[in-house]
């Protein structure tokens, strides 16, 4: 058995979501792709096993909400076979829906886990910012009518970061064992009729991120002070926090792990393959 | 009866081409948007005379092709009946499917019509040019998996400005009466994976930028002198050029109309409001 990692990207709105249910249902040999649940596992499962000619489970860094898009995403799996690294990224790619790519693959060390040995996760939101909904990137960005402030967003993102309990930006269903998260990055830039929101944390609570961009709307459309955040992240209730936003604009971008493991992601990163760069600032 | 022009983006990639066949077809009111023929002359005047309670027929500056998009598409349409604006904004917009968008609405003098009136036409295709597919944005961009020599593509755009017999570039069903053009602008830049062309003439011939696009890239992947480029144009001869290019990273960006007509695209265009602005350079 050789342990891979894999890059992935794909667009969210053409899938329900990250996780088959049940979670290797679909990696079956010669089963059509989404012919039960269209999930992204699903897809890449499905593919990845006619590539081995073999049933073929994967393990994500971060499990994807439906509608949510992902650049960066890493997987792991354990080949049942020795195939070459082409037959993991072009091989597998010529039997995935045009929604779902991989763009890397790479053998790693037994003890390499997507999940567990990610040390962070990077998150991008892209919000269009017009009165008019959008049409040509319908269901790959977000959308709010009215104007925002953005720099007033930006002090209110950033006046929340640090380790947190991070309960009043977290879904009821979520799973994780502790609240307590560390945001390193919150920032918050308009260009022309856009908003990019960028976070970084060693790991997100469920929902966090579409909270987080619901509250900072709230603030940016002047319906709460920009002193609100940090009260809103004190009360630690997530009734009291403003309403979940919609998962269209928001990506996966990357997930960091120490250079042991050795990755091609610091190679690919920034400009270099990375589909959102035209929203860089 | 009020002559309107109305400001339209589109996904060309949810939409079989612009025109309804026959072309009025589906101008019946109550009738689903896309039941027979998804086009988006049929989504829009389905939409339309709903809001009018009667049938309405739209005229449109330039009629692209399937799989093509606009963020500039202008169209003008008689109204039978009298409404404010924000019904022929907001309230088609309701009524059509999320990959269409009206984004203004503006009475027009009689004489006004959007194709006749129009003095020039601006196109953008956006190409990401690395090894593996699109995925997160599959439909809305080109792509090469070579590299492209952006640079020589740049020089080779330029080398055809002006007014010539395009015909080397024109596909064979084209019904223009004369294949004279007069091309104003014809860039091409990189931004990391991302090339950009943009392109604006008083006219297009059918398929010309799709076949400009795979001209430059023959001479991009090295498979054409730059100089080339001046030869296919002298040549006249679409048999002698290289293949037509995908529609999926094909825009309509703009048209331009006298300032007599007092549109608003100007004060839209640029940044404002512009889906592509994160393309910009």
């Amino acid at each position: 058995m050789q342990r891979w990692a894999l890059g992935i990207e794909y667009d969210g709105a053409a899938f329900h979501g990250w996780q088959s249910q049940p979670p290797t249902a679909q990696a079956v040999v010669g089963r059509p792709a989404g012919a039960v649940l269209a999930t992204v596992q699903g897809a890449l499962e499905v593919a990845m096993s006619q590539i081995a000619a073999d049933s073929v489970q994967i393990v994500c860094a971060g499990r994807t909400d439906a509608g949510v898009h992902a650049t960066g995403q890493v997987i792991h799996f354990d080949a049942p076979v020795a195939r070459p690294t082409s037959a993991w990224v072009r091989g597998v790619n010529a039997l995935m829906p045009n929604s779902c790519a991989v763009r890397w693959a790479q053998p790693v060390a037994e003890d390499f886990h997507a999940r567990f040995s990610a040390t962070g996760r990077r998150y991008r939101y892209i919000l269009l910012n017009r009165p008019e909904r959008p049409a040509v990137f319908a269901g790959r960005v977000g959308w709010f009518h009215r104007p925002l402030d953005a720099d007033l967003m930006a002090i209110a993102a950033a006046s929340i970061l640090g380790t947190h309990d991070f309960s009043a930006f977290r879904a009821a269903e979520c799973q994780a064992n502790s609240p307590v998260r560390t945001l390193t990055q919150a920032r918050v830039a308009r260009q022309g009729d856009w908003l990019v929101f960028d976070f970084a944390a060693n790991a997100f609570l469920q929902h966090m991120i579409r909270n987080l961009v619901g509250a900072l709307v709230q603030i940016g459309k002047g319906g709460a002070p920009v002193t609100a955040m940090v009260d809103w992240l004190a009360q630690r209730n997530r009734i009291l926090a403003p309403p979940t936003f919609m998962p269209d604009g928001l990506y996966l971008t990357g997930v960091d792990y120490d250079a042991v493991w050795n990755l091609p992601m610091s190679r690919l990163d920034g400009r270099q393959g990375d589909p959102l760069q035209m929203f860089n600032h």
